[in-house]
């Protein structure tokens, strides 16, 4: 296994172990409140007869399946229920490649490092293909990139790390290209609730029978613990995904579907209109910060980060830790997000002291 | 994809659909009470800050780790919980076949059908090694049957479907043969709680660098639908394993492990003693029917199982769906279990009607 292990936890114990206070924005943890109705049906699926505490449906719970249908207007037979997002995207880029159709994979460069360790994983070859440098996406490059070994095209919108929100057209023209090489595209939209543009479109609005759309609840009900995700699959894909789905997990966890799908039925909109608007606040006064810095930075459109070069200072892990120990704020190296950033440094948005890290940043790069 | 889906859902679902009383004995879904402690530490975590709902560490909660390794009296390092007793399996597998050391893995016969379905998915070559006709282990067999393509054995005792437990020697020989050949051993000991002869050891009591062990709290605790599982992996083995569960699932889901940590600390030992006095009885009740019946039939040692053999009566598809119809029993075909037990019907335990339908069996059979 060529797979090295995410940088995360690396930083994050340096952080820990730091001898001063230190603004944790590595991980992608939010750091705000879950549905109440979350919390409400857990208490009630404790009390519940022992049938309820067996195997749900090794695809998930049928009205879990049925809720997240009628969201995303598909079939609820398209709809695998999974352990995570993580694992409907494994599920999705294994179909790609078990259809003798290529061991290529094209991904967008920076990219979120766990898509290159699934690929090789599953036997395949990741070719990473730089974005623009505001994060959007190079359509040119992605078509010169693909041949007849390309199986699969990974992206991910709203975006992690770059936070660039795709445009639909481009999304559409890379479908086309895909099309033309007998390849598949997943789309990771896990950050769709975190759309600060208001003009994000699903990519399962092109109706294609190349696109695998993947998401999940863990970041829009702060339940990254609770392992509820889920694949919308093209029909004739769908039930070769549930079925690894069964040999390999048989069914995901029943006490997180029950919760995930009580919160889906009862939660307002206000509850996800709050969270964007607490992350919009902090993109403003963390970007605010990063202009006294003097940094360059692209404004996310969605999403949980900002990614910013500061001059002669690049993401690496030893510059990393130089931040944790003199400013107090760890961040992550951008040389763990492909080959494309190595200048930057991605800060995660979801702690309460993102203006408090914003200062400390001003303070140590703006003299 | 060469895996054909199990038939437990075609029978339950033809068995629900039937017109007159069907008592199921299809699935292995235990039917009694999770421990008091389970429900009570779920109701506790619905209370816990947020924090506690986010990620937990990829190879489970240390503490449960811990209480794990204790019990089983392992290095914790070693140990790493799953997605179920499922996710286990498919963890261990893959690691045997990613060594490069052969594409075979010898499955005991009559097999458990997501055994050969998971070797099929990792590209390996299932070949089924008939067991004894009392579901022993046939030591003979397995030597005769490895060679250098031999990768993986795979051993599950206490037994699904035969109902034995197998004799640590045995398990020994099997482990110097897969050593001769370079292939690993998993034992998937979900059963260990329900050895009903007393005599059963774990295979890591032999200490061997050859030998995976899986297993779980799906039976244990009377939570098939919390998917809470574990590997014990050899020191050579463990960090590969950690990275394929980290770029499948991520994590576990974290309720389900916070649940079982403390149900798993506070539980007394009479829980798993009634629940196994409770197995013994119906086992007893069950098998005296079957004499009436005039079956061959293996008394089971453990496990939540028992395959009967009617005269003249083989366990195809056919007939179980005549046994639903005519005796308002449901039971598994021999037939789903491999080659070995085409004869044969598999019957679940873990109903509460178990001697109504041992009652049932014996007038049908008994004339």
């Amino acid at each position: 296994m060529e797979y090295e292990e995410p940088k995360f936890f690396h930083v994050m114990q340096y952080a820990a172990a730091a001898d001063g206070d230190v603004i944790d924005m590595v991980s992608g943890n939010p750091d705000w409140e879950p549905p109440a109705a979350l919390r409400e049906a857990l208490r009630e699926y404790a009390d519940l007869p022992s049938e309820a505490f067996q195997y749900p449906p090794s695809e998930g719970l049928l009205e879990l399946r049925e809720a997240i249908a009628e969201r995303r207007s598909v079939d609820p037979d398209r709809v695998v229920v999974t352990n995570g997002t993580g694992e409907a995207n494994y599920l999705a880029m294994a179909r790609a490649f078990e259809r003798d159709a290529g061991a290529e994979a094209l991904l967008t460069d920076p990219v979120y490092p766990y898509y290159p360790g699934k690929v090789d994983m599953l036997g395949g070859d990741p070719t990473l293909v730089p974005t623009e440098r505001d994060g959007s996406l190079d359509v040119g490059a992605i078509r010169e990139a693909a041949s007849e070994d390309t199986a699969l095209v990974v992206l991910n919108t709203p975006n992690n790390p770059t936070g660039a929100v795709y445009d639909l057209d481009a999304v559409r023209e890379v479908v086309a290209v895909a099309e033309a090489v007998d390849a598949l595209v997943v789309v990771d939209e896990v950050y769709d609730h975190f759309d600060l543009t208001g003009e994000f479109e699903s990519a399962l609005t092109l109706d294609s029978d190349r696109v695998i759309v993947t998401s999940g609840f863990s970041k829009s009900m702060a339940i990254t613990g609770f392992r509820v995700g889920y694949g919308v699959f093209p029909e004739d894909h769908v039930d070769s995904a549930k079925t690894r789905h069964m040999l390999v997990n048989v069914a995901g966890a029943r006490p997180s579907q029950y919760a995930v799908h009580h919160a889906l039925a009862e939660t307002p909109p206000e509850y996800y209109a709050e969270a964007r608007d607490l992350l919009a606040d902090r993109a403003d006064a963390f970007t605010d910060a990063l202009d006294a810095a003097g940094a360059e930075y692209t404004r996310p459109e969605g999403a949980f980060y900002v990614l910013a070069r500061f001059d002669d200072f690049p993401g690496t892990m030893a510059n990393v830790k130089r931040l944790v120990d003199e400013a107090g704020v760890a961040g992550m190296p951008g040389e763990a997000f492909g080959t494309a950033r190595d200048e930057w440094i991605r800060f995660a948005l979801v702690t309460p002291r993102t203006e408090a890290a914003a200062e400390r940043l001003a303070d140590y790069f703006g003299d």
